[in-house]
């Protein structure tokens, strides 16, 4: 298996968006497959409508690069070696909330990406959905 | 109720992936809310890539203007009074496949959307997901 | 004056916007200036959302090229001298209901833009605003 | 009331547009709903012409993000927790004059968004728009 599937990626939505009722709060919960394509998308009741496209665009940038987002936000600031990279792509976003989904293997199938809170929280949120059961 | 919530959302995309299981077509669905914003969305294994963005446009121009894309794009025709509408709005989708969801009064309050096979499998398919159960 | 001013462009907003009530249609109302920047804007309350934007449009059209847009519709259909002209400036829109706005002396000023109903009934409503009192 | 009303949001930017005239500065001025689409908008004669996506942009990512737009500012700097957002959406603007507009009970129903002058005035003349009367 070397791309994410609908079943894996439901699933991956579900444990995600279970943590954030305990939470108390709102998120948006994007997965994309291996080619950084759009493969499932749920936003909460009340979620922040901007968060639509931050979350589509964390699950793509953490794809494109194999990264956590947060990783490649800490190179993209003013001075550092991957600075304004966020101009590519028609807009990456590099804050944390983007993982990587890998397979048994270590290789990796996919991301998600959560928005919806603090980007810790966005990031805790996306760990709980990032790890195939 | 005047917007679709995230339970309605997902029945919707549910019943709508019902069908083409035993249709063997494979399908993109997008649900979008009363502002015509992103809700919900699912990609079907091996469903087509391009049917990703088809399938969020259609669901989106069916709440722009609450009707079937399919009955804006006869209108849409060369010669006729909405030729090339299709370039407004970041660019619209006027092929069948895209139907307004209304609560129990008649309002509308979202819009779904459906692309991976013909547009007549399209906008049945289409149909099975907008009643709300 | 060579330049449509905000009183004149809010009156015809409130003219255009007047007949529509009587008529039972809901509208979207654009006002570019002469140099087809937005001057002002209203969407009545259930207006179609898809309409915003060729609204907008339209009004930027017909003062682009200082004519009716359904003038250039009628040229940009498929074997027509203008066409696919709808390509340009980020997306035109050439079906009826916008119509530039004259000084007392002939000179285009600026353009109003309808939408939300039939292109007749747009046109109709855009010739009421078009008319400076 | 969950939505905006035109008549809501004509007096909002009516009571908006009543300050600048006072402060001697030229503003532009954005309204938009629930969904973040835009409800209504004016430009002041000699109003700064990059002003008016300015305003609108600062309206929708005050609804987009339930917030004023400097809170969110604050945290896009380089370093920040928010670092380059701006690029999500297609563009927001994160400088201060964009408000939530909220109904009696606290619920958000719109934006408006102000620009024309430092951010500071901006911000100054969106309060006196962002509450209903």
């Amino acid at each position: 298996m070397t791309d994410i599937t609908l079943d894996q990626a439901r699933k991956a939505v579900d444990r995600a968006l279970a943590k954030p009722e305990d939470m108390g709060v709102k998120m948006n919960v994007a997965v994309v497959d291996a080619g950084g394509n759009l493969k499932a998308f749920r936003r909460m009741d009340d979620a922040w409508l901007g968060s639509i496209d931050v979350a589509i665009k964390k699950a793509r940038t953490a794809r494109y690069f194999d990264m956590n987002t947060g990783e490649i936000g800490k190179l993209s600031q003013p001075g550092g070696a991957l600075f304004n990279i966020e101009h590519s792509n028609g807009g990456l976003i590099t804050i944390p909330g983007g993982i990587p989904i890998k397979n048994g293997s270590g290789k990796v199938i996919g991301a998600i990406g959560l928005s919806g809170s603090t980007v810790e929280d966005d990031h805790a949120v996306a760990e709980s959905g990032a790890v195939l059961g």
